[in-house]
């Protein structure tokens, strides 16, 4: 039986600009990777509406799990609940149980709960909230759809909370095999090797450091044991 | 006149996975910033023909250039060049140019250039070589679509080959201002200034450090003297 499958969309100019450095995706990556969740396709996205309602029609029709990080703050920026809205023909407005959770935040700070603040507390009819316990402003997901802050501490919290609620599969394992030999002279019997086991992945992936030339061979798998027999047979090749 | 636009499919289950932190994204949006033209969406895929393929023809016909990452190298997984020739139904196979490329490189070392390394030299008809400083095996351009490898000094020596060749756009100007109000407070003035300044695209991203909180404000636009006007005013509303 294969994994369930997962595709993110990471919303946001500032990372298209090249002015911030995503990390949420590598984040994602792993901790799916570990869950048993195939990640399959990432998106990169704009503040555009249409953009993004277009990227969440499609990968939540096409995968199990969506996440999307990014533009759920209070500034003029931030429309990433009315795109999911619109995306599933949701009618979206303040929710009560997302207002209670802001007010309580706010009033330890004697911080005013105003418009701004308040959109945060807009969530799509029928979603359910993401639990954020950096920074109180939650999250929410709607049919297979979690959308999460795009503020690493943040997202990384929601994940942990989004986690526990998903479907996983069978672990992804990796094992890795260094060999000091151009890549050019591993991909045949990395080839051949490939074709012997077609359930296994192999990469190569190539360094060269202080002189030194080879690649990193990673085979990834669910059954352990044939990942442990194929590394034998590669390593045997390159005696 | 609005810039030119530009996509990224960046290629590599290493990636997906999360066992390998992609940071040829970052590097290009930068560039491509810096040029005038605007990076408009990333995807990131698997190395699975047919997601390469749709990935490569819808960006194609949307935006203006297209940049891939990964995929080029000898071994059986590296499937992108293939992958182009199939999304404009062109032909492929060791070409005379890439392979003499190859030939006097791997001359040098006394490297011999087996079946696995001319893989390498495997470029779509009708596509133009990119030069490759680092490590010889070309990159290849066919349409709008400029291929480059994945290994970070390649890519990056890569994209500095094609820059001159593209057509940019006024360079994207971006200025911050950095104001310690909760985002909550910034959102109201942020965006009656984001309305009177239709052309110029403003960015709030949120700091929380040392227990201060706080906000870094993009203003970017083409414009530098409305960029300034909208600072003051922003600052003034601060004050």
């Amino acid at each position: 039986m294969s994994n369930p499958t997962a595709a993110m969309i990471v919303i946001g100019d500032e990372i298209l600009s090249g002015r911030t450095r995503d990390s949420n995706m590598h984040y994602l990556a792993g901790q799916l990777t570990e869950a048993g969740i195939d990640l399959k396709e990432v998106r990169v996205v704009g503040d555009e509406r249409g953009t993004i309602i277009a990227a969440v029609q499609a990968m939540s029709q096409a995968y199990d799990y969506v996440f999307t990080s990014g533009g759920i703050g209070p500034t003029h920026d931030d429309i990433t609940a009315d795109c999911i809205a619109a995306s599933f023909d949701a009618s979206i407005d303040v929710r009560d149980d997302a207002r209670a959770i802001l007010a309580e935040h706010y009033a330890k700070s004697g911080t005013e709960l105003n418009t701004a603040r308040l959109r945060m507390a807009r969530i799509p009819e029928g979603a359910d909230l993401i639990d954020n316990p950096v920074s109180a402003a939650p999250g929410f997901r709607l049919e297979n759809v979690h959308v999460m802050a795009g503020v690493p501490s943040v997202f990384q919290a929601m994940v942990a909370s989004v986690l526990p609620t998903l479907t996983g599969g069978a672990p992804l394992i990796s094992k890795t095999l260094r060999i000091e030999r151009g890549e050019g002279d591993i991909a045949g019997p990395l080839g051949a090797l490939a074709e012997e086991y077609p359930l296994l992945s192999m990469g190569s992936y190539p360094f060269q450091k202080d002189g030194k030339y080879g690649a990193h061979i990673v085979i990834r798998g669910n059954v352990e044991e044939d990942i442990d027999a194929a590394l034998v047979k590669l390593q045997a090749a390159f005696a």
